[in-house]
């Protein structure tokens, strides 16, 4: 295994542990990555391959505790969410789940959470590696607003692929099937109220259960994995193949506060019209007016499977950087490598040919595509 | 080898490199932890005890580029700092590095930070780990202030151990060695000017490079390692031994949003007198008038090593718990255990028995102790 796959973890309190960590390692977790100041399990015995196959026909047992909950409740609630997102929320209703990019004043990316608003006052962002609560806390005290900003114990499992459906329908009712893509809905369990959302990091379908209660974890994760051996569960995790494939972006890699939710085809969660006042409107319209620069597209390039990528990669046309590649993977359905990459406006056009250097110091033909790749 | 004492770490871009990264890998790191987005060092070829041996005894490098600084510059920077520290930083002197801890309007800790006053309007803040960033810069929105918050190009290379003055002087001048514990001055290198502090994260004596300009790493490592080589020098980090011994807390492990300063004996750096304002200070007034009812110290106990502490144990007398562990270590010089807990007002007193509960579900006999241990 190439060493920068993944070297060892050091562990301690810092790195939270999750309601579901204890389970997880006894099914044989191997590796993890960390987010928000916790466990995400990201390796087991299967290899990364086998899990992307096992997601696209089966059903996974997610542990994504570390999609922690900003809550945010008061009068100002509204407010207060509305000026951290270029999202007009204004029609959202409860019951609804909206992805929101939150922009600092330059128009750059702090984070792409989840928004469920629960209440007329009362949200919570499902967010990305980035401390959005210490960011609304501090908008909150500097404007005086009056809001309660909090992190509740909610703990998110996600249950997903195809059979992800089925299992919790036998499980907690078939009134979940009727819950619609980015809504929420509620199920009971062991005498408790749980939210439960059609969502979820892969493009497999499945639902996202908002665990709230970190005592109840092993046995909310015992009754999903008991129901779901006739169908083959397995424990998964957003799957790198599967993610950039389906062209699904992840802060921190593809996005930091150096881009702006139009590179990264944000265009349609953005109210650019001036009807709705938020943090960064001013750059985000001068930025959509003079158009941006550089965009972000898909890379297939060859050269056998390719490193770990840890680092941004150069993409070249001839002696030019026009992009980097900031996650790649061996496709083994496409029989390629697949990357997600920012490319400069002169060469983004799907078909476009590139080299890629790769992080082991391969130069690797490819070209561009659009996404999600086919 | 325990499975929680180091599992796997999936690498990705989001998990960022620092500019020394290339070269602890050269020489064998094994081991990461990960602190503001960003690798730590944390593991080498040696054992935790060779390494506090050696710490003790010869010189080490540490790459603690994870202590990001937050630059807060302008006319309003000063009025920034002040409103998110507890300490009356009125005095302070350009040259001086402060310990500011850094709190909510509850008073609950989000960071601890040393501050480094570069001029009347430039502060750094070098942070811990949490998103200090974002906080300065909702606080600063959100109140209007005239300030600009980023973070600099600036990765601190840690220089620790009885011979880093000889080692350091030998390289950049004597001037160095007057340098007074907490202050820093000025190194020349490569044609730049680079800010260094008496400083760092042990007992041992050392200092801080806070290299501006990444693209220096690897030059600056060269010099450093290749000077050190006549006094025995070493990759390290932050030696768990050495740091619960010598009483340094490590935020997000003894202290978290749930804990105030006071309770981490942080006192003498909280104005409590009225004379200075900041978030907080009405509740931390409170908690100073009220006592507070716990408070950190030492336990020693016996039992063998003891595991790795990834989540709080709990401390009892009798069947009572009376505090938590929330990190635990092996001495080989004390030939005990030693950890760091918070303890009810009750049973604070150094010398009072306890049992201590440690993951293995071992328990293990014990007694409060005064922190640093001797």
């Amino acid at each position: 295994m190439d060493v920068r796959l993944m070297d060892g973890l050091n562990m301690s309190r810092r790195i939270r542990r999750t309601p579901y960590t204890d389970r997880f390692e006894q099914v044989g977790v191997r590796g993890f990555s960390v987010v928000n100041h916790m466990l995400l399990p990201k390796a087991f015995q299967t290899s990364v391959e086998e899990d992307y196959w096992h997601l696209r026909e089966h059903v996974q047992i997610w542990d994504v505790s570390c999609q922690r909950q900003v809550q945010i409740e008061g009068p100002d609630a509204a407010s207060l969410v509305q000026w951290m997102t270029p999202r007009d929320i204004g029609r959202a209703k409860v019951g609804d789940c909206l992805y929101v990019p939150i922009i600092d004043a330059n128009a750059g990316l702090i984070n792409d959470p989840v928004l469920l608003k629960l209440a007329e006052d009362r949200f919570w962002l499902s967010i990305a590696d980035s401390d959005v609560l210490l960011y609304a806390m501090g908008l909150a005290l500097g404007r005086g607003m009056d809001v309660s900003v909090s992190e509740p114990d909610v703990s998110p499992l996600a249950i997903q692929g195809p059979r992800a459906e089925d299992l919790l329908a036998g499980l907690f009712g078939d009134h979940i099937r009727d819950i619609g893509f980015f809504k929420y809905g509620w199920i009971d369990f062991a005498g408790t109220r749980q939210l439960i959302a059609r969502s979820g990091y892969s493009r497999q379908g499945g639902f996202e259960i908002y665990l709230e209660g970190g005592h109840l974890g092993a046995a909310l994760w015992d009754a999903i994995w008991q129901a779901g051996q006739p169908l083959g569960i397995a424990p998964g995790c957003p799957n790198l193949i599967e993610r950039i494939e389906g062209g699904l972006f992840s802060y921190g890699n593809e996005m930091t506060r150096d881009n702006n939710p139009l590179e990264i085809g944000l265009e349609k969660f953005c109210c650019l019209d001036g009807s709705v006042d938020y943090i960064g409107r001013a750059a985000l319209q001068k930025i959509a007016a003079d158009g941006v620069t550089q965009q972000i597209r898909g890379v297939a390039f060859d050269g056998g499977p390719c490193p770990t990528c840890s680092k941004p990669w150069p993409v070249m046309v001839g002696d030019s950087q026009v992009g980097q590649i900031t996650s790649a993977i061996w496709s083994p359905r496409l029989k390629r490598n697949v990357g997600q990459s920012m490319i400069a406006r002169s060469c983004w056009k799907a078909g476009q040919r590139v080299h890629v250097v790769s992080q082991d110091g391969m130069i690797r033909d490819g070209e561009i595509s659009d996404l999600p790749f086919a």
